[in-house]
């Protein structure tokens, strides 16, 4: 599995954003609302991955809580796969706990899953199917 | 730039070891103790990238009080550079600061320079110019 993504919960999306762009030189190259996750994400190109951020759409949730006062956090990183449903069965039927039994739809017409942090030791490890036409 | 690598520092290196090999399926590609930043590294291999996990060699330092109570916690992210000097003169030039005004030895024969957390918003970012020959 390489790596996808690696994603950044932040509290300013437009002063980050010039950090990574016009300071450390990455490229925006995906914008958009996920409902579903509650956040802005915004992809900047990192090789054949990409670095995320994510701004919390509502400050009371879960996602905000974790990232607290920092203006920046670590969230998650994730994996590639090309066959998330595939994969979520083979974990399973190792006995790992997930967070989501099936995949759902993520960022830039990808599919994703997490599995539970209570199976990997604290860290969110998040799988990512990228949209074929990627 | 592109991900060089994601650093997780770990409380017990076998079992996560265990998890990230059997269980995730990555595979170990280098291992060895990192005496400048006081830690053992095992780098597993995720595309042209790296999953770091990076074992305290000392329960009393930074990095282990960083983790504190957690099996694995996200510590780092680093991006590839192909001339580490020149782009810790870029970054110096636009007012970023450094922990590291010059490259150290990282692992894998790599060349490494932190900058500041307080330079981005908290999250821990590495510069990491890979052996010529690797």
């Amino acid at each position: 599995m390489e790596i996808d993504h690696v994603a950044i919960v932040v509290k300013d999306l437009e002063a980050t954003l010039r950090l990574y762009t016009q300071t450390l030189g990455f490229t925006e190259v995906y914008r958009e609302i996920i409902d579903d996750q509650g956040v802005e994400a915004v992809g900047l190109e990192a090789g054949p991955s990409f670095v995320e951020l994510l701004l919390p759409l509502d400050e009371r949730s879960s996602i905000a809580r974790f990232r607290g006062d920092a203006p920046t956090k670590l969230h998650h990183t994730a994996y590639r796969v090309y066959d998330i449903e595939a994969k979520l069965a083979d974990l399973k039927g190792k006995g790992v706990q997930l967070i989501d039994e099936h995949a759902r739809r993520g960022a830039y017409g990808s599919l994703i899953a997490f599995l539970h942090p209570k199976a990997t030791g604290g860290v969110l490890i998040e799988l990512c199917q990228p949209h074929p036409l990627r």
